[in-house]
């Protein structure tokens, strides 16, 4: 009855943040309770005395989950890591999630309980409750909505569009493995698929693997930066893929960025595994996504306290928008970055 | 991989009630500002100065709704009324709602846009803000994860669990409508399914529809109990069932109840349509659910000045838990209260 319709712009035609940009334009905020809506990790409420962050995501089977090869307890986990990624983003201190599920009639009671056992699990291993959410049934697959819950000092919120040219770029641990943990995985799914008896064989890739289907947050970083007295001028959880949400806090920033290939830290076996694939290992690295690693940006002039953080690499620096955002290779040479692949300069 | 299993007990096996109290059995809470997680509307979170509240609900494609007969722009209105819902149902004031989004490549940026106008409109009506979310791609249907965010006076928050014996059972509105509009609706979808040339007609029903597809809360009533010095002793908002939620709400307080089937508020225009299906009024009006009104208990000394509220009806009262649930006839024959349906006692 609504079906017909005249103009259709394919969804597609906008990316991910386009179509948020789109969308949400004609959005008007009312309350002075909200501090900050659209636009960041989380949404910022004033509660008085301090700030309340709130993020939610959903998890959808078949784009972010294959159950084939993904425990319904490590599912569970990874969904309270993603609700809490966002928090943590935001220099906040995740205190509670809230667990929506939508569940298809075959899954089994057991199954739920694992999925569950999970959630509990991350809750503990990340100090937040799991304090609520919704449960029904579902008709195609199983849906999860993951909402974070956190808090924050007025004062020490780190935003996305706050990063100031020459500003320092710095990153977690590494990046891209969990990408080819899931290249592996889906290789041995294929395989699997043609011949039943067909036993996959993950040894080797143990570490990328669980980047993929477990991944942890690197929560120490927010107490050594407080510890170091370093309030970061910005910063973003990498989910999206370190290209595309460096590009972000750039365009949010109104800055341009130059970031080093020889300075982005990839795994060994990130590398061994995009060699068996014939990628180039920088390509996982910039746009696999899914790292639950953190991008941030401190002044200058702490660049020698970054260097005493263990864990944190400083992968390149902001510089003014007029100057474009750039991979810089060993050669030297000048790569455009772009949020999925990239093109010479 | 992990498809194979030998326990297997049938999700169904359990309510959804039955489901979350056996999976959330053994969640422990740590953290000193969860006031209050798994079982009621919302989360308290403690902000300091006041209390913040937060719920999360999933609206999934083919349960919560079907698209043939479901205009994206309602659709929009009702998610953000089902997360503020649950925000009121505390006696919280709702200021903000996140909408997690899961589309799939058959909907166009036109549709995304007048889903997000029914978003907008509620958000102005209701005055609450629109203050973040996530948009993802689906390989199935549209999925909507709507989260509620609140605030309330530490001491004025209600509870589910805090009905006592001889309350008053109070709810607003009416009831089944929601329910009854459905089935009109599906009884013309399936008329259409079979004759493509059919045209649907819905004239004489356009309340129950609207009740069903462009929900409304009754949220004057929040301030006008608090003018008449009113604070419910328990509330809920009917979104599963009158019965079923009444039932909650005693289960949870550790009453019985007795409602009267007289008393039941049923629009002129349900009753109608119950007719044509040969249904029983009673029967949409205690187990359709959907219906957005609200369901509280109140002191036996506040019987006189809960009269005085507009669109308010008193349909019974809470018994000491001995004395069990149930509905009393207009011939005053006793039938127990189910979840879904009912047995002669």
């Amino acid at each position: 009855m609504n079906e017909s319709e005249n103009n259709r712009t394919p969804i597609g035609s906008f990316g991910k943040f386009g179509l948020i940009t789109h969308l949400t334009e004609k959005t008007v905020l009312r309350n002075s309770t909200t501090v900050s809506g659209i636009g960041d990790d989380s949404a910022i409420i004033d509660s008085g005395e301090g700030l309340t962050l709130v993020s939610t995501d959903l998890l959808l089977e078949g784009i972010h989950f294959n159950l084939v090869y993904t425990p319904l307890k490590h599912l569970g986990y990874k969904a309270v890591i993603r609700a809490i990624s966002d928090i943590y983003a935001m220099n906040g201190t995740p205190g509670q999630v809230l667990i929506g599920l939508g569940i298809s009639s075959r899954f089994s009671v057991e199954q739920i309980d694992d999925l569950y056992e999970g959630i509990n699990l991350a809750c503990t291993k990340y100090k937040v409750d799991l304090a609520g959410g919704d449960i029904t049934s579902s008709l195609t697959g199983l849906t999860i909505g993951a909402t974070g819950i956190g808090k924050a000092e007025k004062g020490s919120i780190v935003r996305r569009n706050s990063a100031k040219p020459n500003d320092l770029i710095c990153v977690t641990g590494n990046f891209g493995a969990s990408f080819m943990g899931l290249q592996v995985l889906e290789r041995e799914r294929k395989l699997f698929d043609k011949d039943k008896a067909f036993k996959p064989d993950l040894s080797g890739y143990e570490y990328i693997i669980e980047r993929q289907l477990k991944p942890e947050l690197p929560e120490d970083l927010f107490a050594r930066l407080k510890d170091a007295n370093i309030l970061p001028s910005s910063m973003i959880d990498v989910s999206d893929g370190l290209a595309s949400d460096l590009l972000h806090v750039c365009r949010l920033s109104g800055t341009g960025c130059r970031i080093y290939s020889s300075k982005i830290p990839i795994d060994s076996e990130t590398c061994k595994a995009s060699e068996e694939f014939n990628l180039d290992p920088l390509i996982p690295a910039l746009n696999g996504g899914e790292d639950y690693e953190f991008l941030f940006t401190v002044p200058l002039e702490n660049a020698e306290k970054i260097r005493s953080i263990p864990d944190v690499t400083l992968i390149g620096h902001m510089t003014t928008i007029d100057l474009g955002n750039y991979l810089v290779s060993e050669e030297e040479t000048e790569i455009e970055l772009k949020a999925q692949g990239w093109e010479k300069a």
